[in-house]
């Protein structure tokens, strides 16, 4: 199992907006190849950022098949004009507790 | 649910010992009032970075019943060897799904 991270800066006043947005999204991530789950976080020391967590099967279940996707361009339409600036995004693999 | 996430990278080499340390800091976490669960996750892209994800009843619970606690001493003298920084720490509160 992969995690992808991805640290979100919305717009000052986009809060609402972005959250409803990820919501409506949320099928989009439900029906993709390899999605195991999406939780949308927010930074307490940091309101305005969020950290999208999504669990993929693989790696590029994430990075090939879903950026490639129409369902990416979806997400993108939805929840992109909320953002501050490009999100950065990282991925990890648990090592603790081993699988 | 505050999840609790230290960025921390340790030194080249380290990354066994590190490991090791914290499997064998687990039973603290566990044992620390309003802790919920611990995982150790790995940067894909920074295999040098990791990320401890604690997930916390409460804020407080982790900033200052766990930090001023001996536990808390005793993770640092398992762990703290092995750091090329001092971690950074960030707190989140998932907002989607509702819990």
């Amino acid at each position: 199992m992969i995690l992808e991270m991805a640290h979100i800066e919305v717009k000052a006043g986009a809060e609402p907006a972005f959250e409803a947005a990820v919501a409506q999204a949320a099928p989009l991530f439900a029906a993709a190849r390899g999605c195991q789950g999406m939780e949308l976080h927010r930074v307490v020391e940091a309101p305005r950022r969020y950290i999208l967590m999504v669990r993929w099967a693989t790696l590029e279940d994430h990075t090939v098949h879903f950026r490639e996707s129409e369902a990416f361009q979806q997400w993108r339409a939805l929840a992109g004009p909320h953002f501050a600036a490009a999100p950065t995004v990282e991925h990890t693999a648990v090592v603790f507790p081993a699988g």
